[in-house]
């Protein structure tokens, strides 16, 4: 076995995860950028974006439950969903488990990483694409919350890489004034927001830039094993302060009438609950 | 730069954590492994124990605090504590935090590892090790049980390596069956069972061990920066199922008694009691 047979992470410049690779599947330069899928030995099939892991085979199940069953779960009434990015098409899934949704519209600028991981990670979205209720267009996610009308969506879910290439304009306070026109009276925004342990300025600068526009402004937690370094956050804004702190019996119920409850591998109505109670060390990045 | 320059875990052979060396402080074959300790850029000071990672400055509170308060808030009245392993320190400063504890008994193998910490990771352990209350031996922690009386300890924290080298025999009938005996009434004993999502095995079989001489057997879970892979699970073990299902207000007014509140980085009282709620991933490998 010789070294080039490891694939090493490039997200940060001195410390780092390693994968033992198997079979390179596919590597693309897109128009926007360099797409990998190789086949490790630890955790099925990987997806790296400019040498950043995006999504394993293993693990994924973990951000995209928390990405899309607490905010749909929390709204209890969300009919339509925006996704943005998330080309591999999982969050695109889990939204469709749910029963109150009519219309999933999903963005993503990057139509190579939806054609590859049509192609080499299958399981990942399974039938979505063909859900009726689904509408996914290849597309500038910034360019399509300008264009969308008003009030028009209870959910938006980006799914993006971190503020860094490609992902950046998914950061900006233009696109969150958007956000926040376009969504419903009760309707709310989630994105990640990184690993605080290494990047706790993602969460600060993000966090303070949704408080512009939205009066609710807080986050949540993961520990996504393949998002190396503890639990990652997903940023939450949204106009109603109580879908953040609803009873644990309110989210069972929904869940179960759902039928989400008893699907998961990560995400159940107590995560949900518990999820929003961060550690003081990631806790004092958020605005007071 | 070199590749020299990084060291690479060795704990998986196809995945792991790498780390970028700004300067190599000790490098030590003892009695019972390799020891290395180094300055990291990401991470301020890190102990390697024979390839694998064990604790750094950056990130060592998690761990810490999870394995310590916890079980010390949920019995809320734990006077004698025995500590096997822990050679930095860090578990017994935290055990001392607490008023209510009469004596820590510390018990590590490897008096090398004790030395370097004191050394090189000072901060780690801060007064602890001149406690009057504490009684730190380089010896065997097997030997330790075997030879304490019945009912002389209140808690046993086990900071082990995982069950592989060193660690062992930490994870034996033979030493759960003398840690059962050495417990008062209400007694329990944590460890700590891997990462789940790529060491299954830890805690199924660890807990199953625990599981003949127990009556309550569970686990928690924490997510700890550099312990990659998702949640690290810390097993307990003990006489009273009551003590992993107390109210919040109970451990929120215990860690406001003994002091502990406000003074951590990442265990809170939500925390703590949300702990003990798995992910179904990893739920499903503890004896029902």
């Amino acid at each position: 076995m010789t070294t080039d047979s490891w694939i090493n992470e490039s997200l940060y410049p001195d410390w780092g995860q390693r994968f033992l690779v198997k079979r390179e599947l596919a590597r693309v330069q897109s128009d926007f950028q360099d797409i990998v899928i190789f086949e490790s030995f630890s955790h099925g099939r990987v997806m790296v974006l400019d040498g950043v892991i995006q999504i394993t085979e293993a693990d994924e199940f973990v951000y995209q439950e928390m990405l899309t069953h607490v905010p749909l779960l929390a709204h209890g009434a969300a009919e339509n969903i925006l996704i943005i990015g998330a080309g591999d098409g999982g969050v695109l899934r889990r939204v469709l488990q749910h029963k109150t949704v009519k219309r999933a519209v999903m963005v993503e600028i990057d139509g190579e990483v939806i054609r590859l991981s049509k192609e080499f990670l299958p399981g990942i979205a399974g039938d979505a694409w063909n859900d009726p209720r689904a509408d996914v267009i290849v597309g500038d996610g910034i360019d399509y919350v300008k264009r969308a009308p008003d009030a028009s969506f209870d959910a938006i879910i980006v799914d993006s890489t971190d503020p860094i290439g490609v992902g950046e304009v998914l950061f900006t306070d233009e696109f969150y004034q958007n956000c926040a026109r376009i969504l419903t009276p009760r309707g709310l925004i989630v994105n990640q927001c990184g690993v605080p342990a290494m990047q706790a300025d993602e969460l600060r600068d993000t966090s303070l830039r949704r408080r512009k526009f939205f009066p609710h402004v807080t986050a949540y937690v993961a520990a996504v094993p393949t998002y190396v370094g503890g639990f990652m956050t997903l940023g939450w804004a949204g106009k109603d302060a109580s879908l953040t702190v609803l009873p644990i019996e309110t989210i069972r119920a929904r869940a179960a009438a759902e039928g989400i409850l008893g699907t998961t591998q990560y995400w159940t109505p107590e995560i949900h609950v518990g999820a929003f109670h961060l550690p003081p060390y990631i806790g004092r990045h958020l605005p007071g």
